[in-house]
């Protein structure tokens, strides 16, 4: 199972939610650089599960710790290994799934692939197979953030129907997003989406949503024109955490009713910098899978949560037709817990691109660098 | 740059607009395998410029020669090189872009990440480079059907505001989707939408518009369960397509709005064959980024081309502001010629999911292989 | 600092000794395949130091545990992360290190390298790295074996200049090799060498060496013919384990004497299984980079220990010309513990090369599986 | 079939002497630097046959051609792919090899893997694949001379039995090395190796031999500590070159018999410069995997050829017994012609190793540069 992300600042992820721990190796970390135990920890706990009332009850603290790669407080050029025990796993909860495929879940598709399975946790279709990016991808977060002054902040931007309406005002901080337990900053559309969540939670019931993203200071020049667009890259990153089923840059799926003639991005001269900037922003900060310097601007749909404990009809592994009534402790609504996911998944690949291109182009860092 | 796809069946593409040729070179090809050229040469046909009137009037037969690999007709096991001439390239057409950036092109990146470009057909960025991917993406797909019985059909599915009506019925043969110009079987929407693309032609502009796609037969246990989610390799494969921005498996953004309940697809053992199917098709195929054996169903966002004739306001490389009347030979809409590129994408992506499943597997692949 | 071996079977290990622990992630491993702690032990016990008065008076009885990827005693096709903790790591021992640069040791290039170390045990130059391979390598023997029914064995061929003779009578069971401390099943030569360590050990001084390898029962067909031969990937293998400073194939350097009529490895059919074999095999088992069925015979020179009782000269981290007493606890000679270190070199590149022959060849793996 | 080498710089190779044409696809060039077809030629014409009369009579030009990645003289960062045709193939005269397996060549190996070969001119096995590497080993010679001031230098060093001695004094230049055929720069041993080959190739047979090379100049920090190690690397690269059978860094095997108070090399401050040297170089200039800044020495070992005009046993492919009389142009020696590909291979390995380097330690660059 390919659990490997990245070319230079590579991390490789383990752990089931059966197991002792989950964790990350992280490859590609330059030497000498100092290391925060804190800012993991802090994305971490954005991420854990039972933060409030609208996530699963089920409680972890998520407590990282470092087992390598770190000595006498900075990186020594070696793989950084961290590790988050699983404190709160019980395996008598999912006895009564050990022959049961429950609906959208990986489970029969495990089997399907590798002819056995494990039936606790899910696995690693687990959500707590997420831990290892968000570590990772804070490390990568305070990179970006000191040496090219990148910020990366993301938002729930709908639940069900109900949609945020902060086109014209994206937050601009974490704590701006995390004023409020559904990570939604438009004070209007917060307390709405709290509610749905709470409705759906309280019959048993889950709801998707919509994610948003927006990328700042990223200068001109990160990504790769062809297969490794940073178009596809981000697409693939967020796409590959648990349940999310679309992906959007810049104008997406609204942006195929334009014409050309108003959907290009005029170029001008800021005055003042000099810096070349475009009055638009329809292409979402990326032009020709490469970085122009503008905001990159992502949007992510989430499928509503598999698990859910009003009555199914599904199959046993016999197979044969059944019913699952599934209980348990299970997240309403992922998308509160999802914002610091697909930060991490930004930012892992913006780290990777930014690697690549000073490999090939130091004089471009010479030229972006703040240090 | 980067320029390969794939980790088992691997290509690697080179070549400009500029340059005397394009091609690509796949290294994971089994040998003794039958090669046919003209099944190669039928998907570039689907995808050449000046095809008819509603794609570019540069003409290019994009006619394909195998340089290596093949011996008597078949595969013997090594590097697969296949080349394309450039037989309409015209240098002197482009002197008048040779400090400006065009809006929403990647003159202006290009020249930001590698300090210096081919101002001349826009070099990796032109749609040319995706005849490597079409070839090599003509191998997977024969491959794919002979082996597992795999076919996947993309069509047009809408052209700015014009959207088909094929949720009931989407096409099943290459022949339908080509049955008009513009590769949207649904015989109402289809001269509504050549309309469009004729009037957006007509005055020098361009429209966008979706693709939709369906790959039918894929057995369950393809794709891998981390980074590597068929989702995420789907979705990077089809977002590195220029003009790409955005992707959806199976209910997309619209599932969204959903409750668990509502989206969740009940499994039920299937009379006669006893095989285990869902009742819905919500995930599109995929469950914790494996296939599950339903048809996989994808849809991806084409912005409007970015050249148009129409006058813009844009700077030069110096840099200062500046007017660009582009003239000169395009796509009014790249939707017709990019449903073959969308289906090698996802080819490319299945068969390297295929041959890792049995590197891994091969009694997998001894249970679902048609050999 | 890239630390994955491997394409598809792939390992990526971490630790260093001045950490907790040490271990590997292995990320190819198939689904439902019964997993046993006791193989990868057997192993790892071979190669801890303090197993007799050879070695290192350091004590560790290196016990691994599983982390992850194994369920109710079988894999489930997901990483399977092994973990081994330090239990001997005495900090103290190597503050006198901080500022020296250890000649012939990595302290020096580390520093070039990374702008930063630790002087504690080496980092991750430490010969304590290689637990990793030993463990992921102990994995690949058993899937080998049973599946191939291929066997690797090791041993020590030569001391200083104490050489075994054992060219027509290589040893056929670890047993044979671990008949004595140094791991020489040559009788007559195994107990010069042992007094040859037992000597330098006792004035503080370090000695080399040779170690050959034989693998039995490798079908043909494994390696690949380009820049991926099994001859470069062995060598990369074995010369990437510390002090290994040279390779041979087959004849090696000896046969570059040899005209080609002389060194020509003749075929025949055999009698009674019909099967292809050469009559003399110079060639090491390998031709054009693929194995021919013949016996894998490898050569591999291991220098002296460059820690080392008695005084050098050296510098320091200023710079400045310095003396360096080292003391401490070492390896008179590190190559009855490398014994099994290159039996997990070569068996990681034959379970690679043989998933990926399966990968594109399934009938290759159908006509040589012992299944 | 792999054929790609490196993980920045990447190279891909393909073409068979059966086909019209070998070349190589480079992925990591920077964009924006001279490239000159020039420096290219130099080294494929020291690679090409029919050279003198010590390579085959077989004649091949081997004019090199840029295909992409090249505008106005300068690279672009695309791919560079590199083309040499085939003008001297000729078919008819591997008819009679059709069936049959030549001892000691691939053809054998080729079938077991693949199930069909292409019995005309070894197909990959044959040395004309080296074309691709020697070609984008120019390009990281150019790179590596300008930006870090390192030079490689190969040279023959034995033929057969008959050794150069210039251990005191070895080559500084590619004049001294080509000031003979045989490319052996001590004016006593050439004569000798020279009427070695004419007396071999008068009889129809070959010889092997040894290739000494040092890299000068290489700074400190250049490789990577655990399976990429530069002494593996360079194993690897040079181990993957047809013939190879041998490979040593440093005191090689020599060192295997002496004690580590002999074979340390002691640090010290030099004068003037204050750089760190060692006294000795028995490292070969690289410690725990990474450059020291001393010369990096290597020696490989090349069997005879496998083809040869003298009668053998061997079998055809029923499988029978029969036998091979060659017959045919080949090289009695391929030494001479294989000093260009050992010194491309290692700058293959170096220069990876520099962009892999400066993109996780831009400041090591700043430091090292000459630029």
């Amino acid at each position: 199972m390919p659990s490997t992300w990245g070319k230079i600042f590579k991390i490789t992820t383990f752990g089931e939610s059966h197991g002792t721990s989950v964790g990350v190796v992280i490859e590609g970390l330059p030497g000498g650089m100092p290391f925060s135990l804190e800012e993991i920890q802090k994305d971490l706990s954005r991420r854990r599960p039972g933060q409030n009332l609208l996530t699963t009850p089920r409680k972890e603290d998520d407590e990282v710790r470092v087992v390598s790669g770190v000595f006498e407080g900075k990186t020594i050029g070696s793989p950084v290994c961290l590790f988050v025990d699983n404190k709160n796993a019980i395996g008598r909860d999912y006895e009564k799934f050990r022959h049961i495929y429950r609906p959208s879940h990986a489970d029969f598709t495990y089997d399907a692939k590798y002819g056995f399975r494990s039936h606790v946790g899910g696995g690693r279709a687990s959500v707590r197979e997420t831990i290892g990016r968000v570590a990772a991808g804070a490390i990568a977060r305070v990179i970006l953030e000191r040496e090219l002054g990148i910020s990366t902040i993301a938002w729930v931007d709908s639940i069900g129907t109900v949609n945020a309406d902060l086109e014209s005002n994206p937050p601009k901080s974490f704590e701006e997003v995390d004023s409020n337990d559904v990570r939604c900053p438009d004070p209007k559309a917060a307390p709405l989406m709290e509610e749905k969540i709470r409705e759906v939670r309280k019959i048993g019931d889950s709801i998707g949503g919509t994610i948003r993203a927006v990328v700042r200071n990223c200068p001109p020049g990160l990504g790769d024109p062809v297969y490794d667009k940073l178009d596809g890259d981000l697409g693939r990153a967020v796409l590959s955490i648990p349940a999310c089923k679309g992906f959007e840059i810049g104008s997406g799926f609204e942006g195929t009713k334009y014409r050309g003639s108003e959907h290009n991005d005029e170029f001008y001269v800021e005055e003042g910098t000099g810096r070349i900037r475009t009055k638009t922003n329809r292409s979402g900060g990326l032009q020709g899978g490469i970085s122009n310097g503008e905001n990159i601007t992502i949007r992510a749909a989430f499928k509503p949560t598999a698990t859910i404990s009003i009555e199914q009809g599904t199959v046993d592994d016999t197979p044969e037709n059944t019913i699952l009534k599934a209980g348990g402790r299970h997240d309403p609504c992922v998308l509160p817990r999802a914002v610091p996911i697909v930060e991490a998944a930004i930012n892992l690949v913006l780290i990777d691109a930014y690697f690549y291109q000073r490999s090939l182009h130091p004089e471009w860092w010479q030229k972006h660098s703040l240090k």
